[in-house]
């Protein structure tokens, strides 16, 4: 499968292009507004995979060519970026292109990090209203410590939440579950999405406050 | 320790009734509306704990003497009941004893469960504002499933998250960490409750939505 990471350059991006390429076969495309920058990552990606022997297909693209060519596009932007980024390749999506959405909408105070959604309710469903009707939407990684993905020599032991509907969740649910150590489970409908992000800010809540606890994530049981 | 349970005979409350008292030497207050129904739960919980040969100190009383006699209130009712209950028991309650709450504000609909906290962000912020100025408050407990907490057969192994403040916050962390198999983690203050809160409708929908788990709680790892 061709995995593109749209805004792949930054820390959710590269860790799960290492983890991706480290633990599957399948394609990765490295996807920026700046095909040169996507490039540099993908030189950085694949140094520390030769470090461990790994040969692994990377490339880098603007984030229209990544998405152009992808069975699987990840908006791995910041939340504030998500929906311009939807608009810029939208062209390039149709209903064979999943577009899976792991961005979360926080705030942070003196208090600590709160959950701050789009009006849209969630930033998942911001992504759904944004795309091309035909295009399936999916939800998922949300609440992967990015410091823990991209350090290989780290073992992740995580659950990741999966929101959206038939065939392409099943697809997307299928694929997270290649990552060694990430088991999925599913949240229901992307109308559910809400309660899934609001973890992000929690855990980072929980991480600044326990000293014990870094790059924290979750597992249910 | 003098532990009220004011609606302890809900579902929450007989978990919390049955874990203390099992794994505990603390004195547990059953408090209720009814005082006639909190000596009726009080009959239901002993005669569990007596199967396991557990002598249990546990004593039914009406919201308002189970508060007045308590060093930890722990408001196990409903979350529409949770600011009455506040009320009900202010008079009786003092800055020697700590009113800890665990309920959640949640509304279902057709996909699923759905955080829905009240204007005051959340119902551990609610209860901070109608609780007496000098009375401190606590949250902890909002995640756990009350199914898995009342059935003494079953390992706990999870998280409980406080939010609150200083000496009050040391108290509850150190009384539920007498739980067997429940470690508390800090969440910072009161106004990082609607993100530990969320967890609950989250929690109710995992367990719909995957075959392999009931009865869902979490762990930060």
């Amino acid at each position: 499968m061709r995995i593109a990471l749209l805004g792949g350059t930054g820390d959710i991006g590269e860790g799960l292009a290492l983890r991706f390429a480290h633990d599957t076969d399948h394609e990765i495309l490295i996807g920026s507004r700046d095909p040169e920058k996507a490039r540099n990552a993908v030189e950085g990606y694949e140094a520390i995979l030769e470090e461990r022997d790994v040969e692994a297909s990377i490339k880098g693209f603007t984030n229209e060519m990544a998405a152009d060519r992808a069975d699987v596009a990840v908006l791995s932007v910041p939340p504030y970026y998500a929906g311009d980024t939807v608009d810029a390749v939208a062209e390039k999506l149709d209903e064979d292109t999943i577009l899976v959405t792991p961005a979360v909408g926080m705030k942070g105070d003196e208090d600590g990090m709160h959950y701050h959604p789009p009006s849209a309710g969630s930033v998942t469903e911001l992504v759904a209203s944004r795309a091309p009707d035909e295009v399936p939407v999916v939800g998922a990684f949300h609440n992967l410590a990015a410091g823990k993905l991209s350090n290989l020599d780290r073992e992740i032991d995580l659950d990741t939440l999966v929101v959206g509907e038939g065939a392409a969740k099943e697809t997307v649910t299928s694929l997270a579950s290649e990552i060694d150590g990430l088991r999925v489970l599913d949240a229901g409908p992307l109308a559910n999405a809400a309660e899934v992000e609001s973890i992000t800010p929690l855990v980072i809540n929980i991480a600044r406050h326990n000293e014990e606890l870094h790059d924290v994530g979750v597992k249910f049981q």
